[in-house]
């Protein structure tokens, strides 16, 4: 099976952002993808850098416009498309979530970001609610997948819940950079760390991992202070023994292709055979916020 | 706080090996150290090739002839000693296990190794009965630590649990290392994901991790098949955003020390704040084998 991975630069209209994006999935089925993933909140520029009510102007409904466009999409090119959405779920109520079109135009699976930051320059938790459809894994035309978006790219659990599930490729659509000022002293660190951890979730489960990043420097949006965010691109995929076998450029637009083969992956967890070893009886506590008193 | 790391190569004699340890945890305590940690069962050489009965007769009591041993050199030399230990528990029951011994020379912590593997040539099923103690960070005059050991490593709960009770390190004392037949084609990937599934778990936990490997090509005990296990050395420590600051070589005995700094694990905790979103809600189905149907 092969991915395509469509690392986008994003414009300050959306509507560009929404053909670029269906220009972009066209080209990757037309190289043979047979399932291709766009980045985080592909529709706009990253706008949870300040707190700004009127930027709630930018979601949408799912089904909507984003949503029925690649489906179009998927349908005309017989390819599965994974679209980030900013999802208005009600008024006052959104979710960063990711929609899996399968290669009919149907919808697959919808995700909602489980885990949300709130960091200087990004203020997620005051746009998004936390999902409450829990970790998912989904079945495609092009095999089984499961979508986790950026933030929980961090958690080990969100890895573990989705390929239990049966995934043998958990896709990633990302929005992270650096702060300009930080990016000389601690940036080369903080890429690997964040390039490292998915590398890990790969081996610990062994399933594929594929990340999709955006670039470009993107500044607040007006009234907004700070010197912008720097993202830094990487997108990647790793095989299921961590092997980094596809990896983006950090500072242009790209589609990133890889293999993804069953056979490797049955072959790595005839190898190390992980899932046959781990102690449920024992996992109980990680429910718990903290074990500050593990009696 | 520094630590230090003996990394060894086991002779055929045991008390060889305890001698040598002995010898390394005061040599690494005059260099500074205040927590010394010796490889996974250290006294001898992996018997775990084969299975046989005989070698039960390595086992030992806890505490016993090596936690003794090592209790007068941590008194001694007043630093804290983790004792990897082929445990004896009951007349036909055994444990892959670590103690941790305190700088005054008392047991401040038993682990029992909770994830026991089966592969070619690691045949510890045979000989270990899973740990019965769960996951454990204890309190040490240097500071609070956890213990996990060799296949454990493959576990992100296994980091996980330790961490969430406040460790601020993870010792990972180990024997593992390539079937010569593999080493040419597999062995640097092999190696690779060993190191960087470690290196993810100090990123998603925020915490230093420290593994503590063997050296030497050692063929099965006599009567066995099997071209042996090439240790591959590699002890490492991984600081809280997964930079390896110290890595020792792939084939020769040395002591491999690092500063762990507490002041680095609440920076890199304040950056990445990930225990702050954690889902716990949304995790019970970590205690299950496989999430066949998660509905």
């Amino acid at each position: 099976m092969k991915i395509g991975l469509v690392q986008m630069a994003m414009a300050a209209d959306p509507d560009a952002n929404l053909a670029n994006g269906v220009a972009k999935v066209r080209e990757a089925a037309r190289a043979g993808a047979q399932i291709v993933c766009l980045p985080e909140l592909f529709r706009s520029r990253y706008f949870a850098q300040r707190e700004d009510p009127a930027q709630f102007g930018l979601a949408e409904p799912v089904p909507g416009p984003s949503t029925q466009a690649l489906a179009a999409v998927a349908r005309e090119t017989e390819s599965v498309v994974i679209v980030p959405i900013f999802e208005r779920r009600a008024a006052g109520l959104y979710h960063n979530s990711a929609v899996v079109v399968d290669a009919d135009g149907r919808t697959a699976g919808l995700y909602r970001k489980m885990h949300i930051p709130d960091d200087p320059a990004y203020y997620e938790k005051f746009y998004f609610a936390p999902g409450d459809l829990g970790f998912k894994a989904v079945d495609t035309r092009a095999g089984r997948v499961g979508t986790l978006i950026c933030w929980d790219q961090w958690y080990p659990e969100a890895a573990r819940l989705t390929a239990l599930q049966g995934a043998s490729v958990l896709f990633y659509p990302t929005a992270i950079g650096w702060h300009p000022n930080e990016k000389a002293k601690f940036g080369a660190e903080q890429r690997d760390a964040w390039r490292t951890v998915q590398r890990g979730h790969a081996i610990a489960n062994g399933v594929y991992v594929a990340a999709v990043n955006r670039v470009g420097l993107e500044r607040p949006a007006e009234g907004g202070g700070g010197d912008g965010i720097e993202f830094w691109g990487t997108s990647f995929v790793a095989d299921p023994l961590g092997v980094v076998i596809a990896e983006a450029p950090v500072d242009r637009e790209t589609i990133l292709y890889a293999e993804v083969d069953p056979g490797r992956l049955e072959e790595v967890r005839h190898g190390w055979p992980f899932l046959r070893d781990r102690r449920i009886d024992a996992y109980g506590g990680i429910t718990a916020r903290f074990l500050d008193d593990p009696s």
